[in-house]
């Protein structure tokens, strides 16, 4: 990338977000039903290639089921309301129902309470019990605490992720989470992130990961380049670790480790550009969010939101327009990208003349004012 | 165009619209009456550079020929509201009073009622009636059921557009139209696009466009963006286009295909750039849909707007400000470029010291923010 | 200037307006009191270097006079409602109180009334007996016919202002201005423009201007761009012009030719930004039309509003904000750039280390996001 | 940096403010327990990186002492209300009061009572009291007047602020301040500024700064390039004025001058970015102007804003958040990044694996739109 001098002595890359970047037909065109857009990682296949992001304002054990059932993958997150709370129900009406000034206060107290073992193995049970793929999410602090109760509890994919994991964390007083030996004795397929570079990405491959998430997910990067003065601009990113891919599959000899895209993806035009910059699947909130279904009912937040001394990320309120087959599969009733998801990605790439998602990843963009 | 690494191995042009240049001003200036503005293709000949777009809220037959007359080209949408319904001013009327929650899903379902050969039939003939020259529009995948109708019916310029037309379409299950064997075989101009590419445009031409749209048109391009992550920055799309015609030129020993910019065309001012990039004429929707005969009441929108599964343009309201006349060629009553566009067009030329539109081509232009 | 392309065989420089840059102290710092603000043009010598805009709601007859007084320089338009009209009070009263949906017709009803040449006689008249240094601007159409009153009149400094004015016009049926000979042949010095670039400036100056107007001025940049599509961006246009007069002098033997930025100067900084890019002074609309005494009443409007056919400017709403003493030298009670124009130039010079306007032109700037 | 043309002969920097800038966090992560984020200056050592600007809606004597505790360092301005008033809660009550139109005019008469020698001594005892570090300011203009008292009455760190200081300050009239003879035989170290550039600090350090303060301060950035047409994009400027320092130790034999950012730190991740820029520090006004303990009740207002002839700044309506503890230590319950602003930043350093200030100013940071 273009390295720029802010300074004398300090030097930056010029990043671009996927509002900078617009994708441009050119070859040919091709009938959207010839258009295949399945995903598989490892063992598992899947209709769409996403991820539903582990945030209680998307996905439940029911709504984990219903995304299976319509070919993603919905990820629980283990340190969320579902096991912290018997009945998360009760926190889930109170936080759509809180006034915008008691609102991060109240979240931080509702997400104070103990995570328990139980839950973790209840919640897991019944997504299980449904027949679906079952992921399941844990930051890496709390990984090594509860890894044995998800495996136990007989999860597909494994999740960690946080704000940043790096494959090499220093601490002195606790144990870090030995990334690389939790992976390799592990039987279940690693999805790990979020990262943001190349470097951290490869490191991270290195490690074992089935994917790497790339960004920091969860509607919380807005608040994160507030609050930290970090941000991931997401077209360079995902092009960069698709980057760092291509070279890890050389050094391991051919393995392949997936690239997920996991923030910035508000709409439909965002999981086509994703995958244009080299993604092969996304990760999603806010559009899920959206669902008649979602546990949010109309409000959307990340962990981060309720971090008990450095909230970053709010409680966004962004309504509800459909049923969440209709914003992944369709027909939409709307023309701002927020219905029938994966019809739009099958259109675009159409429209573009490619025919499956990896051939998709050459399409040529364009840098365009938005 | 300057190529950008947005990551490595992920390079992007970065390109320009309209609003990211302006003209300036350099050598001589000229009386506005002693510029031309005139246009020609093939045996047609206009006194203003610019056909209306295929749109239900711009064209119907009535101002088809109102437009005629008043020196441009009227393009009527052969899969709209007139070959659908009977009197479709029924249809209009309750369009225009939409509330807007319910506007998509009730133009879906107005849309949905079949194209009528005899319609298709009747209302060329209502325009070819007043002596204005004729042109109608079909999307490709229409362009093979209903040509014939169209031919017989006696149709002078015929236009094929899509949201991206190629001439290398892929489809197995259907038989794709012959763009090639198609103009072949045909007695009139057809004019072809929407394409966004030097490279697209070349094919175009090649298969022996008359005339190459640039760009989506109809208002749909921020949708589209926005809903299939596709744009095309239409500065940068003109120049590519001029200059795969110069390209074709050469390799056809002359033949001289009109470029016509087909999006981003909202105001008089936009006529000018789109002539200074090197486009030979303009598609033009919205400018006209705010005229007091337009067919929408003030609204507009296009045949994006009520696709079945996947909308990808809304229905927009845009008002009146005045006659057809007044718009196209004054007077002007708003300093808005909204009215009197082609009598801008003459003074900026004038303004600028260029006497035709080819001439023009060539006046300098600028990047700055607007 | 570094050159773009926006398409194959379309290039284009980037250009910066004022807005762009700015400017950066870096090696010394004087007292204020230490710094002279005095220009000079021909033999006449102005405490501040600027000229008042020729508009009918800056400069009437009596702000002429006022401004003169302050040390500043009022051009008198004569083509507006003071040679149109016996007494232009009327309709300056009326302008003020115009409904918005009215004002531009009404407004070209005004200006309809036609130009007596009595009156461009008495009006000078009035500004002479004062005392002050007279000037007054005819657009290049109206010179021919009205250059023999203006100059029996008595006027000092002879301004020829159109939206853009050109050595060389080319007109067949009517007699264009041979800017060349009414210059060589007339007493008082000649300001012309607007010019754009350097080419064109470059001609006005072989054509004996005393000096160039840059830019559009009188408040219409910004619809000239949307109505016409041109647009000057100032301080790529002065930095231009500034390097021709460089290169003008040379082959002249020495001839010094006044550069005065005519648009975009809406408050104190950009006088500074103005003079920072090669400026010697500016010519200001809007910042007066601010003033207690104005003709415009709180409003402001350049002819170009008021034209028949196409009007390329809008009666805007400016408000009051102080006298025209306290908006030339102070003292100011807002921080917004309205108030001590001149004070605060004065000020930026000091705080750089700069003691003349000759020498502060060559104060360094940066380009920087606003 | 990239050197690019306005125009033939005028040539500019392209410069970066914080907001144009993003961390990204590259190599490994590390517990926020393990960071320092300690800062020493001289003798004098201070648990959080940052000092309070000398403004009256940000120290009081009672607010300097309680930001000392914290462990930051607050800076009583000595030309505000505190020594020109023997009790200025009277007037900083009437100035939250005020309506806006009479903000300004009633601000510079309540900063036109003179400067009380006395009171210069009392609060200065007042903060010696309490037994935290002792930091005072005043502008270069009233230095020499004062400097003794504030001497006597036993100043720790002595700050020289204005709008822009130089260590060449022209004046044939007064007789201006010699910066290096007088921080040669001053006792204290003394910390100079705004400075703007590389060359300006230069010349800073070499008279005998311990720090130097890079940017304007005082939240009256912007209207300073509205008024003057001068600005300073931060992120430029600190990284040019860290690298004249590092050029300064290897001239000086080895002398380290503290870089202090002033101005655009507006909130946690401002902070992050100076520091990745290459500040060793903060100073910050906004962001404490929120604090329940501020005198300015919610208001905050420079002595810019106060000028008795050119206001540069406004009194500005900020607002309460939280204690000065929650916002400088947190915990935080918003996140919009104005609490626990160093516990964000300890934060950001953890996420980005670095351990000390000095180690996280080679952070590697993107240029992308905010």
């Amino acid at each position: 990338m273009s390295e720029i001098e802010i300074g004398p002595g300090k030097r930056a890359r010029q990043a671009y977000s996927f509002d900078d970047i617009a994708i441009v037909p050119s070859r040919r065109t091709r009938d959207p039903e010839e258009v295949s857009i399945n995903w598989q990682i490892d063992a598992y296949k899947f209709a769409l290639p996403m991820m539903a992001a582990p945030m209680d304002s998307v996905v439940s054990p029911d709504t984990a089921i219903a995304i299976g059932k319509l070919g993603g993958l919905g990820v629980l997150n283990l340190e969320g309301l579902w096991t912290r709370h018997e009945d998360p129900r009760i926190a889930l009406a109170e936080i759509a129902s809180l006034p915008e000034e008691q609102a991060i206060r109240r979240m931080q107290e509702l997400y104070s309470a103990p995570i328990q073992s139980e839950l973790v193995k209840t919640r897991i049970a019944e997504i299980r019990a449904s027949g679906v793929t079952v992921a399941a999410a844990l930051s890496p602090q709390r990984t090594a605490e509860f890894a044995n109760d998800v495996i136990k509890a007989g999860v597909d994919i494994f999740v960690i992720r946080g704000t940043t994991v790096s494959a090499e964390h220093v601490a002195t007083k606790s144990e870090p989470l030995n990334l690389k030996k939790f992976i390799y004795e592990l039987d279940a397929p690693v999805i790990v992130g979020g990262c943001a570079t190349g470097t951290g990405a490869l490191h991270l491959m290195r490690a074992g990961a089935a994917g790497v998430l790339v960004g920091f997910g969860g509607g919380s990067a807005h608040t994160t380049r507030t609050v930290l003065g970090i941000s991931v601009p997401m077209a360079s990113a995902v092009a960069e670790v698709a980057s760092a891919r291509r070279d890890y599959m050389d050094e391991s000899g051919g393995r392949y480790v997936h690239v997920i895209a996991d923030g910035s993806v508000g709409g439909s035009g965002d999981i086509a550009k994703a995958i244009a910059c080299g993604a092969d699947a996304v990760m999603m909130g806010s559009p899920l969010a959206k669902a008649n279904e979602a546990p949010g009912k109309g409000w959307h937040w990340g962990l981060e939101a309720a971090h008990a001394e450095l909230p970053r990320g709010n409680r966004v309120k962004v309504g509800t327009v459909g049923s969440l087959e209709e914003i992944l599969v369709g027909p939409s009733h709307t023309a701002d990208g927020s219905m029938n998801l994966f019809g739009a990605l099958r259109r675009g790439m159409a429209t573009s003349g490619y025919s499956d998602l990896k051939e998709f990843q050459r399409v040529e963009v364009v840098i365009a004012r938005g």
